[in-house]
Order: C-alpha cells, then sequence, then structure tokens
C-alpha cells in the first residue's frame, strides 16, 4: 500500500470526527512527519502515542482530539484496520514477526517524587477528584476523601484498613479528621517510607505487604486506585480479603477505574509507557468475583471528574515543567503530556469509567442512604 | 427418623435465631399440628408456607419471624437438611418420587383488580415505593415515581416508552407531570384496559404485546417492576431491545428486584402460589447483558424500602378484608398474608435487593449527578 494510501485513509478517517491535518482548531492535528500515517493504521494505539512521543504529529488540544476519537469510535475502525492489514500482510509477505510494534525501542519511565509533588494535590492523592462543589484540585480532592468517608461512616475509634494507601493522604486525613485508626498497605517501600514520614504523630501505620497477605478484621475498608493493578486472575481473591477482614457489619469502598467491556488486557500504548501490569475491571468482572462475598450496597460512577482531574494534573505539569526540565528529557515530556490528556479524553468520551463502590458483607439493614455529596451515610433504624 | 427427632432438629435451629416455640414474642411461633415439623425439614420453603396456608402454625410478626430466620441463614440450614435427608432417603427405600413437594394439591392465586385496589397506592403501583422523607404509601409512591423520572431528565415533548406499564399509574404520572409522549406495553389485556381507561385523555398509548416486539425510537425508557419475568435466557434480548429503541443521548432506568446470587430459580413456594415464571436477577447476569449494549450511569440499592411498602401493603390488605373476603377463602387469606410478610422479612434481612439502574447507550458527557432525592438530573454542559 503507498504511503498516499494510508494518508487517504487515515484523513477520512479523522475526517468522520471532523479532525482536519493541518487545520485551525485547536483539536486539528499538525502532520511534521509524513510516516505518521502508515505507523497509527499499521500500528494503532501504540502507533499514535509514540510517534507523537517522537514528534512526529502535533495537537494544541489533545484532550478534545481524544475525545472526538472515540466518540466517533476511530479506534475501532482504527484497530479493526490494523488487524486486517497484518492478516494482509502475513499472507502476502512472510514476516518473520507478526507486529512491528513491538520492534520500537522500549523507553520506561521512571518518574520521581518531584514529578508527583508538582502534579498532585497537596494530600497527593493519585487518583480521580470529586469536583462537585469545588473549584480546585486541593478542594476537590478533599471532596473525594470526605465523600469516601461519609460513604463508609467512619466514627471515632473505628479500625479502618487502606489498601493500596500510596503516599499516606488519605490514611492522614482520615486519622485526623475523623478519629479512626489506619492500617495502610502498600507493596511500594519508596511510598512506604513516604506515608511513614507522613503520619509520625497519628495512629496510622504503614505495613509493606501484597494484599493477598492482609490479615486481621476491620470496621472499614478502603481501597482508592489500586484494583486496576489486581488482574482479573486475582478479582475473587481480592474480596475474598475485603470480605474476610471486614468485621460485622462492616463496609467496604472500592474506588476504580472500569471497563466498558471484559478484557484481560491493556492498550499497548499504556502497557509499555505508563502502568506496565495494568487491566480494568468491567462491572460484570466485579459484580461475579464479588457475588457471594459481599452485598452490593451502592455503585456510583463520575468518569467525567476524571476528565477534569487529569485537566488539572496536566496544568500543574505544564506550570512546573521549567524546574523539572532538569531531570527529565523532552520525550518524557511529551510521553507524559500524551498520557495526562489523552486519559483525559478518554474519560470526558466516556469511553472509561470510575467507580465508587459501597460493599456490606450481609446487606445493611434499617434505614440508610448513600450520600452523593461528600455529607453523612444516614442511619436512622 | 421419628417424629420427636424432627422436632428437636427443627427447634434447635430456631433457637439459633431466638424464635421460640410457644414462646412470648410476637415472632415467636405456635406449633397447631405437630406434623409441621417434619414437613418444614422435608420439604423446606414449599413445607413452611404451605403448612401456613393449612393452619398448622401461627405468627403475630411473620415479617420479623423471617427477618430473624434469614439473618440466621436457617433456610440453608434448612435445605441443606432437606437435601440431606432426601439422599438419605433414596438411599434406603426406592422412593417412586424424589420429592414429597410435587404431591401436594396445587392451589392457584387468582387474585382481582378489587384486591389490588384494596392493597395498592392511588396510582395502583404494584412495585417498591421510595419512602426517603415520605410519611405514608401514597407519598413513597409518587416520591419513587419522582425518583425516577428526574433521574431520567424527563423534559416536555420526550417520547417516552414504559415497559411491563401495570395499570398505567406511572404513564400517568409522566404524562401529566412532565409533560411527555408515552407509550406502556403490557401482556396482560385485562391491565391493558384499566391503563386505557385511566389515560383516555393523556398523550398516553397503551400497546398490548411481548417486549421482544418493541420498535420505534424514544428520548427516555422505562421499565419498573418487569424485569423480574424476562428470565435470565431472555436478559441479552431486553437490552438490545432497550439499547436499539434508545435514542441518540437517551437513558433507560431499570426497577428491579435483585437477587445476592446468580441463578436460574426462583423458591418453590413463591413460584407454585404468587409468581409463577419470575427469577430474581443477579448483579453479574444483569452486568454481563448488558455489557456492549449500555454504559451503566448509576446502580442504586434501597431493598429496605421494599420491606416498609410490603408492610404498607399488608396494613391494607387486613384494613379491607372485612370488603375483601366474600370473595375470597381463608386459605387465601393466609396465603396472601404470608406472601406479604415473608417478602417484607426477606427484604429487611437484605436477602433480596432492590435496585434501580440507569443506563446510556454510549455514556453521558459532561458533568451530571444522579439524585438519590426526588430530586433533578443536573446538566451543566
Amino acid at each position: 500500500m503507498p504511503l498516499s494510501l494510508y494518508e487517504k485513509k487515515l484523513r477520512n478517517l479523522l475526517e468522520s470526527a471532523e479532525i482536519s491535518v493541518g487545520g485551525p482548531n485547536p483539536w486539528d492535528i499538525q502532520v511534521k512527519d509524513n510516516r505518521f500515517y502508515k505507523r497509527v493504521l499499521l500500528e494503532s494505539h501504540l502507533g499514535i502515542g509514540e510517534s507523537y512521543m517522537d514528534g512526529w504529529w502535533e495537537c494544541d488540544a489533545l484532550d478534545e482530539f481524544f475525545f472526538r476519537v472515540l466518540r466517533a469510535k476511530l479506534d475501532k475502525k482504527v484497530s479493526q484496520f490494523t488487524r486486517t492489514l497484518s492478516n494482509l500482510a502475513g499472507i502476502l509477505i512472510n514476516l518473520q514477526h507478526p507486529s512491528r510494534a513491538f520492534h520500537v525501542g522500549e523507553t520506561h519511565y521512571n518518574a520521581g517524587n518531584d514529578l508527583y509533588e508538582a502534579m498532585l494535590d497537596r494530600h497527593m492523592l493519585y487518583s480521580c477528584a470529586y469536583w462537585k462543589g469545588a473549584s480546585n484540585l486541593d478542594e476537590a480532592q478533599e471532596n473525594k476523601l470526605r465523600l469516601i468517608f461519609n460513604k463508609l461512616g467512619l466514627e471515632p475509634g473505628m479500625k479502618v484498613l487502606d489498601i493500596g494507601c500510596g503516599w499516606g493522604g488519605a490514611a492522614r486525613f482520615a486519622a485526623q479528621h475523623y478519629g479512626v485508626e489506619v492500617t495502610g498497605v502498600t507493596v511500594s517501600s519508596e511510598q512506604a517510607k513516604k506515608a511513614e514520614a507522613m503520619n509520625a504523630e497519628l495512629p496510622v501505620e504503614i505495613s509493606l505487604m501484597d494484599y493477598r497477605d492482609i490479615r486481621g478484621s476491620y470496621d472499614r475498608v478502603y481501597s482508592i486506585g489500586m484494583f486496576e493493578h489486581v488482574g482479573v486472575k486475582n478479582y475473587r481473591r481480592f474480596f475474598e480479603i475485603t470480605s474476610g477482614c471486614l468485621k460485622e457489619n462492616g463496609l467496604f469502598l472500592l474506588h476504580t477505574i472500569g471497563s466498558r467491556r471484559s478484557s484481560a488486557n491493556t492498550d499497548k500504548w499504556t502497557h509499555k509507557y505508563i502502568f506496565p501490569n495494568s487491566m480494568l475491571p468491567s462491572a460484570k468482572q466485579i459484580a461475579e468475583a464479588s457475588e457471594g462475598l459481599h452485598v452490593m450496597e451502592d455503585w456510583h460512577a463520575f468518569g467525567n471528574y476524571y476528565y477534569r482531574t487529569l485537566k488539572a494534573w496536566h496544568e500543574n505539569f505544564e506550570h512546573h515543567w521549567p524546574e523539572l526540565k532538569h531531570a527529565y528529557d523532552e520525550r518524557f515530556y511529551r510521553m507524559w503530556r500524551y498520557y495526562l490528556l489523552s486519559a483525559a479524553g478518554s474519560f470526558r468520551a466516556r469511553n472509561v469509567q470510575l467507580w465508587q463502590i459501597l460493599f456490606s458483607n450481609e446487606g445493611i439493614t434499617g434505614e440508610y442512604s448513600v450520600t452523593r455529596e461528600a455529607g453523612t451515610l444516614m442511619r436512622t433504624g
């Protein structure tokens, strides 16, 4: 297939989403290297991401570009085309390698705390914020914590487990504002160190361990932005742990990104550059794995707030880039920008979901209502 | 097994749920016929229901009795015992019939509109009400309708589909208060007749048809208390219909009873006397069948409100029994009381769930928040 035909094909696809090559709108793209068209059509997700990192194309509003691409379902059309082409190639040429995607040199990100400190809110929460009634990222992240802790009905003296505690910001907030004792679990020694330092004066204990090794019993359990790393083969085990460590009348809140479709994979670009062992659960996978272990009390979806969160992170990242650039190269800058804005566009297009699911073990009895405000879990009987 | 051993076994089980035979509490039971113990242990759900209908035992607070039985998981222990006994019987005696359950004569209910008019609220809604902020059944049922229509964001002029419209009360409320055009679908000619009469002056059209024959396209779709009759083999087809008949940016609200576990059966007593072809969906079954057809926007659980609804229906039923009794016999009275109060106890024990699930086809874009009040679906962008 001559180069010009790839160009024609891809331009047509983009135009069906009202995106022009060389056009004047912020979501239009500027192509700097004509190999772009072929690479995208041959390598789909990986090709578009890597060609951006390589500077083959530019876009002012990358999130808006992805929003349009995904709402028009171009990703599926390109993937289909990629599959057709590689099948065709397999017939025409005896390829030694079934996909060129794997030839591309690997670049791993090795982002440090300086990057996250610059990008995140003051509690260092690396998960979706709750923007209802909030006007900036700090407020929206505190809102998220209050929403979760109010859904859980935290009360002074409760024993609380935080599975995947990150840098300990949520555990600290719970201990400080709700008078609870928190055990935070993480598999990262660097995060554990920082979490311990941040919580030195508080009844917060940080444990460096795998979730499968969790023992003990807790009044409340929460897990924020960690389930994405569990993997579908371990979902049942995960819920056995969360169900098994809940006391009678205990509650568990799961905060996770979700997928519209059941799958065991993530896209190749994200797998290669951002989250090597992540996969997004579907509603079916969660419902199936938790059946008989938990009773689902509430399922709250607010994916559009991840769009706003990622946009805020991107703004902070750009703002602090002058200080960060001594430690990272230009290719990292482009990779990180691409990551934040393509993810923002995906959430805005509702291609991916954000869920908070409240579980009990045997069902909450009596009157109750699960809040949508950063308000209270009301119980009257 | 001698009779006295059945009695001992069942008394022990009941005592583990703090229920005494002959005790003074309203949830204690009075046994009038000693064959009760054996029948319950041999026939489980069917045995306890039929022996109540036959007057073999009495209980003042039947709902409280079932609440205690289910929270203590006695139903599972009895079912297990029943299975063990019938396996044992199969070894010891060459039974011609594997279960005595099927020997019991069949009694079908043939309840008329007079019964439902006496029992239900003024809109004749035969589904769970929403009691938040309500002080009586009429208010709680109107609350439920406003909750649903606000979640759906009904606006004047919209075309709305009601799948399983019953006597047309919800369709009428929507047409009167939200200025929409409603198509109500039912498979009951008696319900269709009454629904047409109730909506004669309104832009409401009633169609006597199976949901699988639904065509056309709608801004909004809702289905209240009908999915329980669809059956797991038809769930995929059901969601193909609801997804297929939604316009762009359309919304579908599913209001249904749910089960904690995936199964294709209902209990034998309910199957035989109350809802012959019903089965309760699990979260997994719904998530699986709707995957790829709908995006789940919100999943609201409020089973305890069905407890209150069933208690209100029971109160109305008892209150109007003097007028109704000419048309029904004593066995029907006991059956109906048992149905309402055992179901009430099941919901209170959270053995069964009540769900409202809001679906779109491609995901709602922009800011939105799904209400828990009979408030509004807010959209700001």
